[in-house]
């Protein structure tokens, strides 16, 4: 299944995307929230889309906004220096275990919003990641085959980062990953069972229709499962919550000289299997 | 005016501290929360309590669990090194601006519920700090003036870390902050009416009935006006949001050799104007 929200910013409604198009859901679900996912909402769905047929629900008409494919996460982990190509590009040590930071969760926006360049902001930059959602609390797992039971689905994560801010101004990386409009996601989620194989999906950004990131998830060091392991040692992992699992080569940290966003550059990010996303950049 | 909500975890209702009784404004408001705030509902229960005497409303029996007193923050901002004297006790320089991280929200609990030791965790340290819940929506402030109107009260936040987590497990300090039980708050959310001047707080901290932090907050860095301003050209701050402004000298990292919690300790906090928590140290 691929769940998606459409809507305006705020009051977004749950809706599926079946044969590319958007079916609307809301008089059967009220959204794609954290009381969905822990109370087995996808398997009321999964029964309710057996029963029915796709066209017996409302399209959603094209020139809708697309939300976030889910409500807004009550928490975002993200791993960072994830890929192994991406490390040695750095010239960094691969990691022993996972290096974990916390996004502002009013980050989350849609996949095609407009993306703000921060004020007093000089070094913006891109990282396409692959998003988990979580889909059932996660605390002190066993193995791995429990952390993969907490997957909920997959969906593009762009993790935006002001470099200046996250690097530059003193301490922490938060500083520097919490701006507003920071975490575009979607344009779907996609349960486990719409992917092949999670360890082998390319990932790629474009700046102004020019490819800058193009990775694949299987140069990830640590991947979905054991990242939700790992993290559930250190904390309680909720329904609804979201993991952005780290990102390739070719941030514009990386380039020679660095490159950062500008107003008026157009985003573009892609993974098999998950759509794609397209943001113009505006100054804040 | 004192918030308190008082009740089962989950499920707590929101009251206020009268002449050292609770009483229950369950029937006048539903949560001391996000909407709260940010429709003037401060404004809505000053009016309330000029117009009926405390007595009109329901006593909350004692022995009625007291809750954190305000609905779980949508965000909480802590400040790193932000006393004077806990810098120079760490031989660290002053930080020239303020040093952010964020904290699992899923970590506050009321003033004096069991403080979890988590699992393999042997450096679970204490942190006294002063807890600013914000108001209005903060965002780009011009001002200090603006920054202060943003502050709906304070309170007592209690911002435990795990050590090793936090500091030799790679990277970032979230992974030490996050953990379950990691931010009693309260016992009240204190309006900035009710408080003399906050720059001259004395904060206590003991374990087992021994002194171990006796700072104040006249010696904090940055103060919560600043420090507002500062975080609002980072990221949103949202109404209901915490910042848990930095603990004074006396943690038990700083201690010669260091010392932490262990099952079966108790801690003690104490703000002045602000009352007082207790937690029971418990093994997770």
């Amino acid at each position: 299944m691929k769940l998606i929200r459409f809507g305006e910013r705020g009051s977004e409604k749950p809706g599926v995307l079946v044969n590319n198009t958007r079916r609307d859901l809301s008089e059967e679900f009220s959204d794609w929230d954290s009381a969905f996912f822990s109370s087995a909402g996808l398997d009321l769905l999964r029964a309710l889309l057996r029963n029915r047929s796709p066209e017996s629900f409302r399209e959603v008409p094209e020139s809708t906004r697309w939300g976030a494919p889910v409500s807004r996460p009550r928490k975002i982990v993200c791993i960072g220096l994830n890929f192994h190509d991406h490390a040695r590009e750095s010239g960094m040590e691969i990691p022993r275990e996972p290096i974990l930071f916390l996004k502002a969760t009013n980050t989350v926006v849609g996949p095609n919003d407009d993306l703000l360049i921060p004020r007093r902001g000089e070094k913006t930059d891109w990282e396409v990641e692959l998003g988990v959602i979580i889909g059932k609390e996660a605390r002190y797992l066993a193995s791995l085959d429990q952390a993969a039971d907490c997957v909920a689905g997959y969906c593009i994560s762009h993790d935006v980062s002001e470099r200046e801010f996250q690097l530059e101004r003193g301490g922490q990386w938060s500083k520097g990953k919490s701006c507003d409009t920071f975490n575009p996601l979607g344009p779907s989620l996609s349960t486990p069972d719409e992917i092949r194989d999670v360890t082998k999906l390319g990932m790629k950004l474009w700046v102004n229709g020019e490819l800058r990131q193009n990775g694949n998830t299987g140069t990830m060091i640590f991947g979905p499962a054991h990242l939700i392991h790992y993290v559930s040692q250190f904390m309680t992992l909720e329904p609804g919550d979201l993991i952005s699992t780290g990102t390739p080569p070719g941030v514009g940290l990386g380039m020679k000289p660095p490159r950062y966003l500008k107003a008026g550059d157009i985003v573009e990010l892609e993974i098999d299997s998950l759509g794609r996303q397209r943001q113009h950049c505006v100054q804040a």
